[in-house]
């Protein structure tokens, strides 16, 4: 196996925490509602509009807070207060300006990764959110390129490894989303190693395609140097 | 004076209608709150909720409906009603799915450019909208390169050239925000082309750079084409 020319990474839940920042609004937002409806219809609800309003706002928070505002509307009809739709938008502000935390490993396996190959990131959400997150995490330095997409589909994948003149079979993307990171990847004939998070948006949830040539699943990021040696092993 | 390496168009309100869908817009707001305030107040307040949200939100559409929302709580110090924030949900749907028409002498100008020139659209705003006003447009193919920024200053247009790498002095933008796409491209010694809009929003508003080598200032786009034949006439 050709060692690789490109190895990209997810941002979000790969390489610093996010989604526990949507548990913990949708905690406060559940809170909100309470007196109106229990807190899994109010869940489900949410989700239902967050999938509706993805072909209208994107991903990101100001789509999340969007969502939220129009839930709480239809869920208390019409009834939500003034004063909780100002916590709403308060809490899509401290979710953007919220500490970029690192995951374990993190801060140490990317500065030696980037001396062996070249590096980029490759993530949904709102650009500005994302490039404030990669200023603020101390990564940027190690990445050649950051790219923010509205989607990460098959397409988009092609494009940007065209973009890049990067072949397909030298190319590695690293994410924790089954759908987002590791499938479309596959399909163009990349690898694709999947780095499962404790908490993942129901929306990026897929089946593992276990056994797909390219496919690799660690634990942790921290076992990501070694699973490189040993696929150049496999490739000498 | 060399020919240009690459020309660059920002899109809303320069290949394309944009802020008449925003004072339309502001004036579906206005009517929700007139029994509130008077309507030079309103505009006032959600001007400045707008400046101050820029640094969270960044430009585009979803983060303006999240200051109408913000604007709207605050001037009905919290009355305002579930079905009034409905509304103004509504209108971002409706103005991220509004109808992309060009400005005149758009589609006869950019076909023949794109045979004498690479040319490439630098656009502020929102990742997916942008891009799928670029795709209904019917302009993508005469585009090399699509840039969506979260703000275009000396330092995102720096950065742009050396990506693509492009010397600042072959360089020509042309747009109708003095502040986002001339003066920044001026500073860093390229040239700037000034197409005025009826509309443009206050914070884009500057003093235009008369005399200032490699400004230029042009009625329509339709004399474009005829500026850059002078300017290689000057440079022969």
């Amino acid at each position: 196996m050709a060692q690789f020319e490109m190895i990209a990474f997810d941002a979000d839940d790969t390489l610093w925490h996010n989604e526990r920042l949507y548990a913990s609004a949708q905690a406060r937002f559940k809170h909100l509602l309470m007196q109106y409806h229990d807190g899994e219809w109010i869940e489900e609800r949410l989700y239902q509009t967050e999938i509706n309003n993805l072909k209208h706002f994107g991903y990101g928070i100001k789509s999340f807070a969007l969502s939220m505002i129009e839930t709480a509307v239809e869920l208390t009809e019409g009834r939500i207060s003034g004063q909780d739709i100002r916590q709403i938008i308060q809490t899509a502000k401290e979710m953007l300006g919220a500490e970029v935390e690192l995951l374990p490993h993190v801060a140490e396996v990317i500065p030696v990764l980037a001396e062996r190959f070249p590096l980029m990131v490759i993530t949904k959400g709102d650009l500005l959110d994302q490039e404030s997150k990669m200023a603020r995490s101390g990564l940027a330095a190690y990445f050649q390129h950051v790219e923010v997409v509205s989607d990460k589909t098959e397409g988009q994948y092609a494009r940007l490894l065209e973009k890049h003149s990067i072949p397909p079979h030298r190319f590695l993307m690293v994410g924790n989303s089954l759908r987002s990171d590791v499938l479309p990847v596959l399909a163009l004939g990349g690898s694709a190693v999947h780095v499962p998070h404790a908490f993942t948006w129901a929306h990026e949830e897929a089946e593992p395609p276990r056994g797909q040539p390219g496919f690799h699943a660690l634990e942790h990021l921290g076992l990501l140097p070694g699973l490189l040696d040993a696929l150049a092993q496999q490739g000498a």
